[in-house]
């Protein structure tokens, strides 16, 4: 079969019901060799490729409407949505992205990065449809694992109650990122037991329409079904019991492995590049060997244990003292809180773009409540490629700005680690820390970070004052090296706090200082420069407030982005001798 | 019955039986008393009132511990937990918060005022509990509102999964603030018809037990119930059915207008102050006339339709054109994303203390996605008094850092209209305005805010220029007539938008000016003000940041935190005049 032939949903369709199977196979095929070359999400494009092949069958987007939960199981819809070639021509790989995109094709209506959101943008698509008294059918994907985030629940409670057509295509891998948590699983595994006859259904107590497809990799089953429900004129549930990895055998045996790989040889299931223990493990560790001794000790992951390093082993080690309590930031940041109140010495690791999810719970359940939780933030800032759905440049304006949270910054490893065994020794606050894995990077580690927003003087100049907070502060001591070449002997300050300003010190320095130099590794705007720009700004000292710009950047070149901020050593060097003159 | 001799729990549980349902009624008038002459929450408390006495009849806090949702109906809790003198004596009536607050009693456990949280919190306790290998109840209360959103889903799901002793008292009034929404509403009430029997069971299909209790006003039924669920050995969801309002008429037979009450006449029921139409009113109406022309308007109000005044009669007018989804800020925020995107004019009104659950919805959602819905917040700021749990100075750091988001601030009512208007017909992006009842501030009041991050110039002076953002730029006009007194003739600034910096103006004003002002009606940190100081700091201006430090406020004195924040006009002037001094 031509795969190239397929130019979108109207070339699908022509292809006799027969030959389908042949065609996912063919599919296949070519989704495994690109990602294998290029590194992406594995399992649950397998698991879903004869789900969307239906689906383009039974449908004719982009008048009917499919919105994909994560999208990251988005490829067998883009290869037939006019966008083959990205999976077939190794040149074109890149000119896609990895989520759905409406930038790519009108086929795609949403950037979508998180999960839990289907069900909800699919209702309002709806919604706007009936209102224009337009006819056409909105299908949401959405899998179990995004299931157990409580937006989703809100988006079919309101579906049910909204009526119309809606259908909700339940992708039922029994996995999420790791296996799935809650106790909603028991009534899924029944209802696949039963073929969907199970009476305590959970769709139908939301109030939802429902129907069950047991064999959710057989191409005509799909398109049965889906064409059963076509046209509904009232939201509906078909419940597709699919395999995650489905047809890769190396992805069906380790699912948790083959959520997400970097490249690797798909005749070994090896991966192009090793890696070696990094600080995630490191992270795990410690806290294992801390739990030896501390049995009121718990992490929690919701749902990417990879974040805290808790691999499968790690998890089977900590016991009762690891929670996934699934994708549900909510309520790990609350459960976290009050763990924390009952005597328990949590930390909860999260990646900075998901702990979003989780604002008004750092505000208003942990914060306001001063509890002693810990949270891990795993930010990739500025110096790793994201998509625009993942990017970890915008946790320092979000979190830091919340009174009663303290949020450290470490420049290295070993500082990271200290911040990590004082914030989970004391128990007076509840402390935020951003990850990080640095080599040493000159600042002096403390034992003791109870005095929210000292700062520390890490070499003591004149003129000019550099604050290099965490990771930047590297960037802070590279530049002054440069600096030094030109006679000035600047000042390297590590903040290690992200939301308070050291006004003492500040001050002390405005004597010999007429220049301050703020580095950060994230949005400038309502970050921590602007705080002491602000502060400076009444000590007569002048401030450049460096970071990235309030944008959102996808999919970037790192160096390209570091450059276009002026963040490298020579530019930020050149900058402030350049001040100095003015 | 001698109510004062109720210190603690303790007293109550040496009170026959037959005498609790005398013990109720009197409790009911004592706080029927006090909220009337105090203003508070009165159906919930009234409705939930045999179910407290019960609890602590039953249950043995503070070492069981029993975790309120919201905590409005918290009232019996206190009356029984050593604080009925708060209830009994007019001089006390304010020693007690309206929520749950462990600084009164060991019987509280969190400060608690947002929805859905109870039963992640709950969960919580009983981790830690189980981790120190204690025994003792823990009890969760949550009502059918709150279950709508998410976060309750999560925690349910997960209490399911962890197992161990946990009492999940649902709290089924048949109410939220408003009637409540949702499918699942239709199958809550055929378990109330069939006695609990119903298959079709919500919590039974996230994996817990479940018990119903009918009768949820009768005292001794509940004791009956609450005795067999005690030290159970895995969580369970008690149904108990209870009528909001319950023993006071008025508030059975209008739930909606007794959710919450200003102070009023027992016997009438009729409030001690009339107000007249506000600007939510106004606002209702003003987009009630567009949707005779615009059937494409839609407004959103999750579970607190007054934000918008969207009062019954009103809402009954907008028909489908308004959409209560439940407390679910996450799903509303999507849903409106979606809406634009799907060709329909959404506007959301949000409170700035709930828009915080919508944080990721606002970034991940709405802003990447740059569809055109509206959001307007109302922020009552630091003019008007309010609980820690509902501050509302923070949602310019949290939103106005979000790129892609425009927040914009209007001055006075008109111009609040003016950027609504704009916002509704534009289709560029999505703008967050903040609600402004305001009457005339003096500020210019256009038709088109495109131009995003462009200040007005209300007066041009020299020297100093002060901008007063939203409702604060009357400050800076009073600000700017003490300072004439002086001689000094200040710039008087519009921002209108509080997360960006007119940058041409600032080097413009540059030239003439040697300091600048902000005043904001929010906290300082991450806010407008530090941006207008980072940028104003490479021009050689001085700036002076007013706002509200970064603190959590409690039931302030309005008056009393202006003047510790130095904000009113006699003490911006002088700092203005000894800054130029300087």
């Amino acid at each position: 079969m031509n795969l190239s032939s397929i130019k979108g949903p109207a070339d699908l369709k022509k292809i006799p019901r027969a030959e389908l199977p042949a065609l996912c196979d063919e599919m296949r095929k070519a989704m495994l060799k690109r990602t294998a070359a290029h590194g992406g999400h594995v399992g649950s494009d397998l698991g879903f490729l004869e789900a969307t092949v239906a689906l383009h069958y039974v449908f004719s987007s982009p008048v009917d409407k499919i919105v994909f939960d994560v999208s990251h199981q988005a490829y067998p819809h883009k290869m037939l949505t006019g966008r083959m070639e990205a999976y077939l021509d190794p040149a074109k790989y890149d000119s896609v992205s990895g989520y759905s995109e409406p930038s790519e094709s009108e086929h795609d209506h949403f950037i979508v990065g998180h999960t839990s959101t289907s069900v909800s943008l699919a209702c309002g698509l709806a919604k706007a449809r009936d209102l224009k008294g337009e006819k056409f059918n909105v299908v949401a994907v959405i899998g179990d694992g995004s299931l157990t985030g409580g937006m989703a629940f809100e988006g079919l409670n309101n579906f049910a109650e909204q009526g119309g057509n809606g259908i909700i295509v339940f992708n039922d891998n029994q996995m999420s990122i790791a296996p799935n948590h809650g106790g909603f699983l028991g009534s899924l595994a029944r209802l696949r037991e039963t073929k969907g006859a199970d009476s305590c259904n959970y769709f139908r107590a939301l109030g939802l329409d429902y129907m069950y497809v047991d064999d959710g990799n057989d191409v005509n089953a799909l398109i049965d079904a889906f064409g059963k429900v076509k046209d509904i004129d009232h939201p509906i549930v078909v419940h597709v019991n699919t395999e995650k990895g489905h047809g890769y055998r190396f992805a069906v045996e380790d699912k948790e492995t083959w959520h997400w790989s970097m490249p690797w040889n798909i005749e070994t299931g090896k991966p192009l590049m090793e890696f070696g223990e990094n600080v995630h493990d490191r992270t795990a560790e410690h806290l294992l060997a801390m739990m030896k001794d501390d049995p009121m000790l718990v992490v929690i992951n919701a749902a990417v244990p990879s974040f805290g390093g808790f691999k499968p082993g790690r998890r089977a080690r900590a016991g009762k003292q690891f929670v996934d309590p699934g994708i549900c930031e909510e309520h790990a940041c609350a459960f976290a809180s009050a763990l924390a109140k009952g005597g328990a010495r949590p930390v909860w690791f999260v990646a900075s773009t998901f702990l979003q999810r989780a604002y008004d719970q750092l505000s208003h359940d942990l914060a306001v409540n001063s509890n002693p939780a810990v949270i891990v933030v795993c930010a990739a800032g500025l110096s790793a490629m994201n998509d625009v759905t993942h990017i970890g440049f915008f946790d320092i304006p979000m979190a830091s700005n919340i009174p009663n949270l303290v949020y450290l910054c470490p420049t290295c490893e070993r500082e990271y680690f200290a911040m990590l065994d004082w914030a989970l020794k004391q128990r007076e606050r509840p402390v935020v820390i951003r990850m990080c894995g640095a080599k040493e990077s000159g600042a002096k580690v403390e034992s003791d970070y109870s005095a929210t927003g000292s700062f520390s003087v890490t070499r003591r100049g004149s003129k000019v004052a550099i604050f290099g907070l965490g990771n930047f502060h590297a960037l802070a001591m590279e530049t002054a090296e440069l600096l030094g070449k030109d006679g000035i002997e600047a000042t390297v300050v590590n903040p290690r706090f992200a939301g308070d300003v050291d006004e003492v010190l500040l001050k002390e320095l405005s004597k010999d200082h007429a220049l301050f130099v703020t580095l950060e590794d994230g949005v400038v705007a309502g970050g921590f420069g602007q705080k002491v720009a602000a502060a400076a700004s009444s000590l007569g000292v002048r401030t450049i407030v460096k970071g990235a710009p309030k944008r959102f950047e996808d999919r970037f070149d790192p160096e390209e982005l570091m450059n276009r901020c002026g963040l490298t050593p020579g530019q930020i060097a050149a900058e402030v001798v350049s001040a100095m003159k003015a």
